[in-house]
């Protein structure tokens, strides 16, 4: 892969690759995707030193596989992840039954990558001063979400700690563990100039960007009405959108289509999430008058001045998973599940062209 | 189990049964331990209401076990930690370099409970601002503890949130997956009064009772000698020192020794770690002539004037790691590795005895 750093860190939302210098959005927001760079850095360093044998490099780093100790045929899967800033707006607005869906459905997503379906969760959730009423309502969240994938609660930690949170402030983060048959691995090698890729809508940020979002909307304003996206919809309803899993459109479509390779669209966007499950000798090509962009998305990048690099890396701009198929299966599989849309193609990727082209709409 | 709610919070190291009001200098350092009893209630009833047919109870809480599908003679078992206000000392003193094993030998001792041999981790680091250096020293040390147990680093995330961490400030968390065969899992059970119990000495703190200790050594402090911890070392050394692992100790005992119940002596102390992992009609009986109190937690316990109760529920008083066997086996086992001592032993419990007693050394 062509992002080794990714498997000692891979879900790290702001420590995308340095590949341009159009990080500035996000830079304002003080998010420091240059200090992010040079941390991977260090982590790949550490990972050139020493790896486990039953360790395998991860499809585009969303999560981490090992091998299953007596039966190699099978492979554990593992990802850890947070919510990001999107806790803060949760914790600002006193609404908490969201975030546990977030968290749970983002990790399911990106283990469902490389195919994996879910075994069982833990939590953490960090507070400043443990409210019992709040922490059921996360922790209820985390739960309901795990029974909907059938996936364990195994465990979690709730940590009080006064100093290094304030008193009303929350971290929550959360590990799925999932397994697959290592022959159900997705080979990114199958995908072919000429193949479709199909676009599971978003329905809002999910959990990156809210750093800049944050910037962009502020706290006065959450409460206002927020008529594009929908009547009696206030922009903090449209900030704390739930994150969706993709579990079930996903295979729902695999029934009736040859899935090559898949992306989970978190911080980076279309432009890095496709980009790193792709052979280097494809390119993905997105045409964005084939999907809706939310209205949140249209409000930020209008609120921001932001360029078509930083909107695309910084939001899924109404693209929250892919999948790669064969032309022939395009159709199949978007009638397979609501919502679903060829939304680019793949083509040959030539010397000196980007992995990842989006084609805006035109005006 | 006397803990179903250690079933989906295990090892929510605040979160301690109530057992009496003698948590009062714990509550005077931030720490509120009853908000941690009805928060540990309302986890209860959430999964009162659903749990997965895989997931089975575990020894005390200290990890989550779950049948390996199509092989149900193995277990996984799954645990998160975080390293707790311990946090703010290494931030606040710039020392960065022994979180990592504080956070993975704390992980491997809770799977080590139930005698489960490590797979893999995943590490989360959040900071206010991403410092590559820091964030580099922390994942290195994240490594090098998962190596000594030939662990496999799966993967992580790293969150650089602006707004809910000051800028120096990080939280550092993580997540083992171990596994064990269903028929090694120590049975309580087979605990019977006249057992031995053999205690593994601890180094300091562990990752335990750190508000209080930030409390009571102000970070002034910090840099002065304190003699009576040895020459050339300092509060913050003592204060800082690793949360060492006990899996050799453990493995090297049970060649020669019949282990039939442990505990890692995390938040709760001896008093309530050792409870839950033993059958109702026993009681765990030590007499503290028997170890060495650390010189850190005798100095605590003298500024905090803290009275028995306190002291051996906030602090682990010595004993990181205990095992029972039988008394047969006892001299065996403290033999097998340095440091190992007879602590205590197995008592027949009557009615309205506490399940542990701990008598304090004569004057």
């Amino acid at each position: 892969m062509s992002n080794p750093d990714k498997v000692l860190q891979p879900e790290e939302a702001p420590l995308r690759p340095k590949t341009d210098a159009t990080g500035d959005a996000y830079a304002r927001a003080g998010v420091d995707i240059s200090a992010g760079n040079l941390a991977v850095q260090r982590y790949r360093d550490l990972t050139a030193g020493w790896r486990h044998a039953s360790q395998l490099g991860a499809i585009g780093g969303f999560s981490g596989l090992f091998k299953l100790p007596g039966d190699e045929s099978r492979l554990l899967v593992g990802s850890t992840d947070g919510v990001g800033t999107k806790i803060l707006i949760a914790s600002t607005a006193r609404r908490y039954g969201t975030v546990g869906a977030d968290l749970v459905n983002h990790c399911v997503n990106d283990i469902l990558v490389v195919n994996a379906s879910p075994l069982f969760f833990l939590d953490y959730l960090a507070v400043g001063k443990l409210d019992p009423i709040v922490a059921g309502e996360i922790v209820a969240g985390v739960q309901a979400a795990c029974r909907a994938h059938d996936c364990a609660l195994l465990g979690g930690e709730t940590a009080e700690m006064p100093g290094l949170y304030q008193p009303d402030h929350f971290d929550l983060a959360g590990t799925i563990v999932g397994m697959v048959d290592a022959a159900a691995v997705p080979d990114p090698e199958r995908v072919s100039a000429g193949d479709a890729i199909v676009g599971l809508p978003s329905v809002g940020l999910h959990t990156n960007g809210y750093s800049l979002a944050r910037e962009l909307i502020p706290v006065a304003e959450w409460v206002a009405p927020f008529a594009a996206a929908g009547a009696g919809v206030t922009y903090l309803d449209a900030l704390l959108a739930e994150h969706p899993s993709y579990y079930r459109a996903v295979r729902a479509i695999q029934r009736v289509a040859a899935v090559k390779a898949m992306a989970h669209i978190t911080g980076g966007g279309l432009l890095e999430n496709v980009a790193r499950t792709l052979p280097e000798r494809c390119k993905a090509v997105f045409e964005q008058s084939r999907w809706t962009v939310p209205a949140l998305m249209t409000e930020l990048v209008r609120r921001g001045d932001l360029n078509e690099n930083e909107r695309y890396r910084t939001f899924n701009m109404g693209v929250g998973f892919t999948l790669v198929v064969p032309l022939a299966d395009a159709q199949k599989a978007t009638a397979a599940w609501p919502g679903a849309a060829v939304v680019g193609w793949i083509e040959k990727r030539n010397a000196g062209d980007p992995a990842v082209v989006v084609h805006p709409a035109r005006a």
